[in-house]
């Protein structure tokens, strides 16, 4: 096999998900049907690569030292939404109920994946929430175990570090246009302890 | 979302087999634990899409007009193997039976695709088999409807183009390790049909 090809192979099959054979079909694919489709690829990654940092405000990726949403004089200073990824950041961004900053982990607590406190990056965090304009901190991370384990110990954290500030989670319960027989137990005894006064 | 972000994600959608959300996760992947990677896939894609063309004898993907194994005097010229694809080829070399030439489809006939003979580019493989010193076309095209069906339209375009040539086909039959409890019947089928003598 030709080394460019092989190369191209290799190059393929180291990203996440992708075994040998479907990386072999994916460059077979790109050379016959779309090599317009390779060079984009290839421009792309090299320009992320190199001009992507984490802002330093929210720390999501950005082309900028700060990125545009944090630059934004619009928005609240004195609330910070915590997510784990940017595309949870896009998420809530979607929703448009909030206007305030936010801060990206880039991962969650992960004992099995050797994904601790200091792998988080955690200090910067800190430095961000000793803001004297911040009042509240939205935990937001996913409702799965690792991400329930996450807001549990961030809760426990901020609390010791900005006793003062107010904390709170995102709200579970059963999803609009969710039927109750299909919604689980715990979601739905989660939606009944949290349930709301009518109307209020 | 930065635009960089968003090229590159939009890149990776266009691979086959990634939708929307795989693409934003692989993205944040490289970004985050693996910018070398995403480079050096970078640089595979773009030497792979400018350097690799169609070798001119067995069309796979060759660096130079003529690939390394079509310029080896050592190949005997008197037999043709019909592949579909270069990983077929490459399956082949390393059963290490076969010392003849190669012609690779590049495909397979697929009407529901829109891959007809034009589409195989069935000419250049004509050229090929109008050659003296060939004796004798290895249909090995897969064992799957798709390639049967290229097998046996094939067979009759090299029957009809050149009435000289022996045309052969695979042998179908109990893979090496395979228990008959586990065959399916039609695979049975063959085998029974195509018995050999003990020791012949």
């Amino acid at each position: 096999m030709s080394r460019v090809l092989a190369d191209l192979i290799d190059g393929l099959r180291r990203l996440p998900g992708l075994g040998p054979r479907s990386a072999q079909r994916l460059a077979h694919h790109l050379l016959l049907r779309d090599r317009q489709a390779a060079v984009r690829l290839a421009r792309a990654l090299e320009q992320a690569a190199s001009r992507l940092v984490h802002c330093s405000e929210c720390n999501t990726f950005s082309e900028t030292p700060v990125c545009p949403r944090c630059s934004d004089p619009a928005r609240d200073p004195s609330l910070l939404c915590v997510v784990e990824m940017p595309a949870d950041l896009e998420a809530l961004e979607a929703a448009r109920v909030f206007s305030g900053s936010y801060y990206v982990l880039m991962g969650r607590l992960s004992p099995l994946d050797g994904i601790g406190p200091q792998e988080l990056g955690i200090d910067r965090l800190l430095q961000r929430i000793a803001r004297p304009e911040l009042r509240e901190v939205v935990l937001a991370t996913n409702f799965t175990a690792e991400g329930e384990a996450t807001a549990v110990w961030l809760a426990e954290t901020i609390a010791a570090a900005a006793p003062h500030l107010k904390v709170s989670r995102l709200a579970r319960g059963v999803p609009v246009g969710g039927e109750l027989e299909y919604a689980d137990p715990a979601t739905l005894a989660y939606a009944w302890h949290d349930r709301r006064s009518f109307g209020g």
